[in-house]
């Protein structure tokens, strides 16, 4: 998963990117990189770490210029993706470009395998190469028609942002499965270039709007392209648009998006308090008290509640100062995984029947963590609802699921979920259920996750590319 | 502010000592250091960051020992104060000596004046050191005495955690200012030196505890000295406690302390969750929705809405990407500096009737900066309710809190405030609502910020230490 | 300027290759990097700074495998050129490939717009990628095929090395400008892979093969390619080898080589104490003592003072640890660029008559300031003797010289360089006088900074590659 | 090992400290510190490394003010020293006070242990703190009164420089063990401050002067201490310099300084220049070339050839990118740890009687390991001369010798050692050979490390500091 922002024709571009990516680490907060347009040469800056640590005070004035794009990433730990790190940067004969992208292409091996037998040469093993690779072998006066051009020929998720020496042009896929919002920042003062009133910007979420003061423009509708060059706004269409069926990440909602955002025209929180309502509904419990497993199960458990009428308590504290490596004590603490992360509110939980929401379940062996502490902090019984539907398929549009086998849900069936995770009542929304929370008519979402209906289908290569094709490794980190 | 944690005969005495500093980081993020004793030598490490960065692995791996104390602060930005980094370690008659300390010694100024004129030499401009002058004039067989005598020259704030060659000592000063928790890891496997079955653990609160999974001695009285020395524990008395009043620092309740310890003898959430309810009584309103300001309004808007009946909401996300400098943009974004933590959401706050739950008002212009962007957020009406009585006077005893002149409440009354802070009303707690919500006797607890009524008095020197005396300054950071 | 250096069928390849680069560090320090075939990936790690502080043992580790080659490079101050560090490692048709390359390419700028109209993309401005984009433009089953097929389109300087998933190989250009040598490592003991008896290994400089104690098989012919695959060895010839004039760089043996090296058939060390011997017979001067400009100036000081029986002594002390950037002190310090370099030694020079040895003049500034230090230092007469012609024209083959009109025998005769660096007479070796000294033909030897002549013509464009094509920069060194 | 610097009144004091660190890193290359009084506070900055890795330009500039001490030190590898480092900054009744300070107190331990006794606590091992303890114990009105009470306590070598708030003080031990120069750096324009021409400075060297363009005023005579103080300069004279006898450290000019520095009255380099001399004379030797063993035995070895009439080739190339930790690799390199340092020049050597002359021989691994290594570069006889006399005892009085058991020379006789180190012949220089390179009285020079005529008795516990005492160690480097 990732976090994309760009903005065009203003002063202080980077450090606005800066700040963007800032808002959106919640969809990744493993790397992240910043290329910008000073007016002569691209200057990029990548890193692994948190965005504020990438990107001190020296390097954001370094990367000068009036157009910027920027990424921030969730990268799989143990694995140095440095090499991979976006955003890519290369000269072609249209000029120098950068791209960023989030998503998955479903077609990108079998691309790539096709450009390197045209005698194309790959630095990275990201998708986003692809990209670039193609336009490259059908190069056009105006970039935007190379791309188009390009992106005719992907299927998959992705929305991108690419910088040019003269735009930042922003592009969702005819499918719409990742969000991409467009915003205009207006200007209050001197901030801004000479005879210009407002600057276009694309982001992932509305949160990196809100940050900056930005208005929101509208979210690019699926197949959309939206070039902004030199302060003006140009809009245009992928032709393989009317193709394709809207696939619009329910996912999203559930658990990826910030609560504060507005993502698919929906209020993130107001989804998720619903998605806890309907909950309530489905899968009732008697008990005295609803906690969330914080963070993302808080707005479903104020949902639950609500519904309910159980009272909401904070039954579990989060420590925010994360810390990814631990060195596992010598005497084995219990459950030490998810203590350094979660400790549990002994005196609202000890002798009550506790309802815990979460938003899902992945393989399982965090909420058994989970529900063994809050019975050994002294609950009566533990009652886990979840604010989706079971989790049986992996992702290949851009989130990172494990693999089917690991899926908890693609083995068992709920009796033995519950079972697995030692809670007295095990209780998943519906598909239907969560669809009804969405303001969108219920084809517009993709929910192959929960029913394994893929739209776009994944070449084979795609699902074992680690294993088919040698990887680029930096040593150090 | 400080959190310490320290244990004994226990053979993997730095990383459980790690771990308890994870557990404190919100006690001070800015700098933490760890000793331990490795037989033969003290082994040390301090640095400026938070607890992770300042000790990976290997460096854990090389302080050796079955025993450790550590120390993590909170400093004033902009100002480097590494060479103050706790713990102290120093070489004596005694024996090498390490020590944390957590409060502020009210009659550190004069003391180190007279050591100064005795001939001592200071590397820090820290309370502590004084501590460690005060032992070494006065050697003894058993540091415990040394310790002793110095301890009842001392005046204020202090808990306290010397680590020496054969034993940790923990010490509270005789008013019980700050809190200090004992603890006891029992054996489950190989883990312990041998023939031990528990390992005595000292900790600023309950919640380092947990995440070790050992349970809970008890709080040290005030004026108690434990020490635990190769495997067993004994306890003393200082010899002024019969002169002090219990003090114990009510403002932990309000803010400092993680609302899943418990301290003073009352759990910390539910402290919280009553004072929102007395709140509630003591300053009604009519209104939509109770929102807090996320993280310390939590439990009081909990107990707000649940006394008031009006319903509980998360009006405003926290972003927990914590950055500490940012760059202002060129063009000035509205309430920058609280945006890049709070963003409201702005669906449920829309033409509602909001009130904002938070903990206290220190110089007024955080509180203007959320209720004018939830006011832009289009709330029609906002109502701030703060969970503790105005706070009017500095604390000598370990609190960071700025002069008096840049107290709100001690300047204008709260009428005024309520101007200032453009609310449609603010109301605060009274001093009896509040210590209405602690088990203890309401004279046992210190008011002194909101009351003016300091129990200790701070020597002239003490107030204004940073102007009088030269101080040592690293350039580094 | 660059030295490689890469080993093929070792068990401790990546660390053999370290030392290897450690060794040629006098060919370029600014930055290096290092590539390993792990049997299922390349492994890689570039670095700005000396070789010791990219390579700590950890990162050496990570870097497995049985085949490695390694750069270390100069860079212009003040540019960061991590982006452009070496290996460049790609994924192609032919599976992965890294290169490193030691030269310069005439008719790289040509090659590379014809690629990029070609729909090829760039992500360095380095001449190596454009090798590899010719490599993928053309596979071949065998790599050594598609690699020779891409040198034939070749022109200018280029001593390479290129690793693959099973071989290491060496090429070097028809020309020979640059020297590259073969080595063998034979297994005293339990080092090597089974059923090996000794690793083939190639390097800039023989004293990389010293350090190793490897034996030196020899130089690599003008235009030959030798792979090293699985342990065995196979020697081939470019196509266009017979039409090239062998043009081998004179200036290695001035400057550039270490002294201990033996390069194009002849010891390093024995040609410079030569060329000061022929220096003395054509430039003779009356004075006291001889002394170098160090280091570079020892050995032709040492053949000066041999030939004409005037005492050698060392009259400049040189400071080694080297410092890049320095804060000019406010009050100006005469000559102080030079002197934190170099230092007279008052007692020697006082009263004297002295010849300094230098190697060559660039653009007279700091040859200026050493005359001045030295006559300052209380030197009678200071005699600059140059063991090399005058450097009138810029090397388009490897060597970082400025521009045409910063040199500055390129501007002035010898008398006005006399005039301009103030010494009491000047004197340079003459091109046939130079020549000699070496003991191949004096046509097989490129003079072209000397006298112009140019044997591989440069494209245009190659001139003003940093003017005409926007270049990417990484922001942060 | 160590070399201080410090200026008084020039408004650039931490740059020009700064720069005399560098020239005086050959004393001592693994740890430095500066410290500055800015008006208001001591500023100081320590670190691990090189001088130029240490002090970043941003780091000078914070070490504002206008007198700077500085200190360089040689650390032993793999124990941190960081605690050690020096400056030691302390507060005291007689305000903030910085020291450096080059030597080893022979009564330190015993000072120390008087001083802990009294009360005193230590934060470091070094002998520095003592100094600093005794001026606390005994304050005076005028800070200069105090040193030297406190350092007529003390006996030893100190060459040292303490920084008040108004002054530099330099004092040099009634013994003179070490060197410490006096310089005066005069303006030639705007640098200086207000009213004032010139600044006083102080160098271990004179090379530090050179560097910066300053004059030497003189030597710093045994027991004298030099206070600058606002522009002033005035001169004391210790109590006890009566009783001792001059002890001038002969190693100083035989390896310890640099030869471009004039120290004790003599030219480092004339007199390393007649030591080869009086070598040749007293160990002369049939052979075809003399070579130095670089960099140390260069001036010897140029001497030996002058006098014997052998010809002077360098025959070891030392590399000077130096590199302290390398893996060894698998497969054993013959000599390994020397050949990363020096290669033999093959040519040179092959078929020759060589004569290898160096300055000393501790344990003799090395010299064994150079000897064999010219033995395999091809020379027919190596003859080893060593421009100093048998080093049979450990320096007390600051240089880092080895103890007496690991001297070969104490273990050994002259004939044993040429057969260990397999040298064909060997010779040393006799203590009255030596005495007579240098100009002073011979009974003026301290020849411990030869003679074992130790001047100043050092304390049992001294010689065991390590093992008696605790020791603080950082755990970090």
């Amino acid at each position: 998963m990732c976090g994309i922002f760009g903005i065009e024709s203003h002063s202080d571009a980077a450090n606005l990117t800066y700040l963007g990516l800032y808002a959106l680490q919640h969809r990744g907060q493993e790397s992240a990189g910043l290329a910008s347009w000073d007016g002569r040469q691209m200057r990029v800056e990548r890193g692994m770490g948190e965005v504020r640590e990438i990107f001190p005070p020296r390097v954001l004035t370094a990367l000068q210029g009036e157009r910027a794009i920027g990424h921030t990433r969730y990268s799989t730990a143990g694995r140095s993706m440095i090499a991979d790190a976006q955003p890519v940067v290369v000269m072609t004969a249209m000029g120098p470009l950068a791209i960023v992208h989030n998503g998955n292409l479903a077609n990108a091996m079998d691309l790539r395998h096709r450009l390197e037998q045209e005698g194309s040469i790959f630095q990275t093993s990201s998708d986003t190469e692809v990209i670039l690779h193609l336009m490259a072998k059908n190069p056009r006066e105006d970039v935007v028609d190379s791309l188009m051009l390009a992106l005719s020929q992907i299927r998959g998720a992705y929305s991108l942002l690419l910088l040019t020496r003269d735009a930042v042009i922003a592009a969702r896929d005819p499918w719409g499965f990742r969000p991409l919002i467009e915003g205009e920042l207006t200007s209050e003062g001197a901030g801004l270039g000479q005879n210009r009133s407002s600057a276009a910007c694309f982001a992932s979420e509305t949160c990196a709007l809100d940050l900056l003061g930005a208005r929101k423009v509208g979210e690019l509708q699926p197949g959309e392209v939206v070039v902004a060059r030199e302060g003006n706004v140009e809009r245009r269409k992928l032709r393989n648009v009317a193709e394709a069926q809207a696939s619009r990440c329910a996912f999203e909602h559930v658990y990826f998006a910030r609560p504060d955002s507005e993502i698919f025209g929906d209020p993130v929180s107001e989804v998720r308090t619903e998605m806890g309502r309907v909950l309530a509904r489905e899968q009732p419990v008697e008990a005295d008290l609803v906690s969330p497993v914080p963070d993302s199960g808080l707005f479903p458990a104020l949902g639950f509640a609500d519904q309910s009428g159980i009272p909401f308590e904070m039954g579990l504290i989060r420590n925010h100062y994360v810390g990814r490596t631990f060195i596992q004590p010598k005497q084995e603490i219990r459950d030490f995984g998810v203590r350094v992360k979660l400790n549990p509110v002994r005196r609202l939980i000890e002798g009550q029947r506790v309802v815990l929401v979460d938003d899902s379940i992945v393989r399982g062996t965090t909420s058994r963590k989970i529900v063994r502490m809050v019975r050994e902090a002294g609950a009566r019984e533990v009652h886990l609802r979840i604010s989706s539907p079971p989790t049986q398929w992996p992702c290949h549009y851009g989130i990172d699921t494990p693999r089917r086998k690991e899926l908890i849900a693609a083995q068992k069936d709920v009796d033995e979920i519950c079972a697995y995770v030692e809670a007295d009542s095990l209780g998943y929304m519906t598909v239907d259920g969560m669809l009804s929370c969405l303001s969108g008519p219920p084809e517009s979402y993709c929910t192959a996750c929960w029913s394994g209906g893929y739209r776009v289908p994944v070449s084979a290569a795609g699902a074992k590319q680690g294993n088919l094709f040698p990887i680029l490794t930096e040593a150090k980190s």
